[in-house]
């Protein structure tokens, strides 16, 4: 049999591994710096608490799991009539009752909507964890991959957009990573919608949503199909064009909306930026942008939206205000908002830009080469010493050519090679090479850590 | 609908996360020193990677999923005949093709297969992550559990063991859990069973594997019962009986075995113990013990477990040596040896022992309270300039009454209060509250960061 992998799937070597744990330990540190507590959810949920959360699309990416036991002749009866659901394309416990986990959001509310009496409000997790999804596998889209997100629950505070403004700057800040991040209120796009006289402001912002991708022309032509007037595109025209700096957008936006009803976004969005200060919105580049929608359903206040605009990527976080996410599992009143870094998209424009330190790719300190069996004892004796003072350091396994042990330190980005034969046994002092100069010298046994650790 | 999670399943909160994380990172940090470099595989494989490799009660216990699309007309052929394979317990690929993975050491084999061309030999990897099984939840067993595995593939090397009991001796030093490191050969069991005129070491084996739980002499009736002479089960009693050091064990069984067949087994072990050292070997308790079997049929040297004598707990980690694991994925001649830490007994023996360090549970350093608009926005300020020198800071997000401020701080284990009002505001002074002491000091907003990381 020729072994493979599922389709959508990726085994993650070394190199990858490290370079995915620099962004990982960054985004963690930051959460936790901010006061966010971890949480983690099992990997698969009761099938009822994932189905119909994200659409009729979503219920089909979930993955389900098969029950056990269907063998089972008590089992056989149920499975057989559920199978029949399950070509209709419905749900059936009698053949699947567990399926995986779709997102962190809706676990997150679950655990919420089971634990709110216990949990010290307001809540503040994180939560980095895979997710899994029956997408079409394509470039940049997988089948099993990492999410991170931060909520906060239990309150309405202004402080919270501004905290995770805060958190996506310092995050990239730390990766180096030069991003936008831009913001805006679900409310003043419906208002926008109100004073095109359309009822669900979804029908809009759908299209108004690909504006970087497919320009304001078409976008307009797109209303226009959807039976929108002329007059009323041109208000669009006039809303998408709106620029300047935010006190400037909101002017402007005050003249074009309906004051009743754009007030309460127009009033977050003022609020945020001066909570968040024009200094500290100047060095993050955090903007108001007024065309930013963002998908999905369950905001309801400011939304965030992170791109890099050196790349053309799509975005690489997002997020919002939700007022009632938990009333799902029958839990209302938790009102809250978070965030998300997408780990994928970041690692790729991480990589494109050349921003992962050289040093990620290092392997052990020194490779404690084989002389021989004496020697090689010896020298293991040594590494050890190494090891106890908290130096990475191997032993080439076999008493091979040294060329082929030369060889694999190299592959292995091994910096130094230590070298104990019997002259060095009986001087207690062993040859430390190092492989990228191609110098040599001789240290003490006793010395050796000291040495490599402060190389 | 009221929410729930799958049985055996676990939502883990902040505390449990950070004391798991405490014992993930030593077991990392102990594999990165020895030079070993990480891999995660997907968390499904196709399904024929992973059916029949576990044994009849493994297939059933691996948990498969459901293929999507299955209302898709194309599909529904194939499903339904697939459907009569599942009910007969059979696996068909029209209704699943892929499975959660059942532990770390096959898709390591299987990686391992389709890549060596490419890896760097001996190839040295650690992974830590999920894996899942359909068994019957009860105290201590779970359906989604954590498995920490190193292996070195490639070599046939005697310092492989030296290696990993060494790693375990560091791993449970750091964590300074006192255990038992047991060591055998599967060759002298198979000596032994050799002596007994038993063609499958199994046989003697699974009941020898029962002597801590049950005592020699049911483990004596029990081999009676299989149909052993008299004759020979008095072999079997003076086997187990055998103790001493390890010189001594080794003289014994020498004297007992057929010196040919137990050749090998006994040499593994004398070179084992004499490359380890004496004193390495007391100071650690690392201990040659030839009752230890070892449940799994692919090992074929030496194997190891790990014990708390203080608890009686079963294992908390084993492992062996294989010489053809990836021959399963038609690839021969890759040998190798390999451990495992049981993650989830190890948390229990922490938690029994009252292992975990006290500060794992502190929650930020300092809570900024709430006093007012003005006052929480001066707070804010303060607070970034106390993050941004890295110490972990939260603010109160409503101006609610101080008292459920201050309880919000001991609930979630914060050290220090911050309070900034008017005057503070004026003097440019905080309030700095120790709520373990009760003690108040003012400082200048631009030492808080100083004072608190200090604390």
């Amino acid at each position: 049999m020729k072994p493979g992998i599922p389709q959508g799937t990726r085994d993650f070597n070394a190199t990858i591994i490290k370079k995915r744990r620099f962004i990982l330990d960054t985004i963690r540190s930051v959460f936790e710096l901010y006061g966010f507590e971890p949480l983690e959810t099992p990997s698969f949920e009761n099938i009822e608490t994932l189905m119909g959360k994200y659409g009729e699309e979503g219920d089909r990416l979930i993955f389900k799991i098969l029950n056990n036991g269907l063998d089972n002749e008590a089992k056989r009866e149920k499975a057989t009539a559920a199978f029949d659901d399950i070509l209709a394309g419905k749900t059936n416990r009698g053949i699947t009752e567990r399926a995986l986990r779709y997102d962190l959001t809706i676990p997150f509310a679950r655990f919420v909507a089971m634990n709110h009496g216990a949990l010290v409000m307001p809540y503040k997790r994180y939560q980095m964890q895979n997710v899994w999804r029956a997408d079409r596998p394509q470039k940049g889209r997988y089948r099993e991959f990492f999410q991170c997100d931060a909520d906060v629950v239990g309150t309405t505070s202004p402080f919270l957009e501004v905290e995770f403004a805060n958190i996506y700057a310092a995050v990239f800040n730390k990766l180096k990573l030069p991003v936008q991040i831009n913001v805006n209120s679900r409310s003043i796009l419906s208002a926008l919608a109100e004073g095109c006289g359309v009822e669900n402001p979804g029908d809009i912002t759908i299209s108004i949503d690909k504006l970087d991708k497919i320009g304001l022309p078409r976008v307009l032509d797109e209303l226009l199909g959807k039976g929108l007037s002329q007059e009323k595109i041109s208000l669009i025209e006039k809303y998408l064009n709106v620029s300047g700096g935010v006190q400037q957008r909101i002017a402007a936006l005050n003249k074009l909306l309906n004051a009743e009803s754009s007030k309460k976004g127009i009033g977050d969005v003022a609020t945020f930026f001066d909570y968040l200060g024009a200094e500290n919105a100047e060095n993050n580049n955090v903007v108001f942008d007024q065309a930013l929608a963002r998908g999905l359903d369950y905001y309801t206040g400011l939304i965030f939206e992170v791109k890099v605009p050196a790349l053309s990527l799509g975005s690489i976080g997002g997020g919002g205000r939700y007022d009632n996410l938990t009333a799902l599992f029958g839990v209302k009143g938790i009102p809250g908002s978070g965030i998300s870094f997408g780990v994928d998209r970041i690692y790729d424009a991480m990589e494109e830009l050349q921003l992962f330190p050289l040093d990620l790719s290092a392997g052990s300190a020194a490779l404690f080469m084989n002389l021989g069996e004496v020697e090689s004892k010896a020298a293991f004796a040594v590494m050890q010493q190494v090891r106890n003072a908290g130096v990475s350091a191997e032993i080439y396994f076999e008493n091979v050519k040294l060329e082929k042990q030369f060889k694999y330190a190299t592959k292995k980005n091994i910096h130094f090679a230590v070298l104990i034969g019997a002259n060095e046994i009986k001087e207690q002092k062993a040859v430390l090479k190092d492989l990228r100069l191609g110098e040599q010298k001789e240290h003490p046994f006793a010395e050796l850590a000291k040495v490599l650790s402060e190389s």
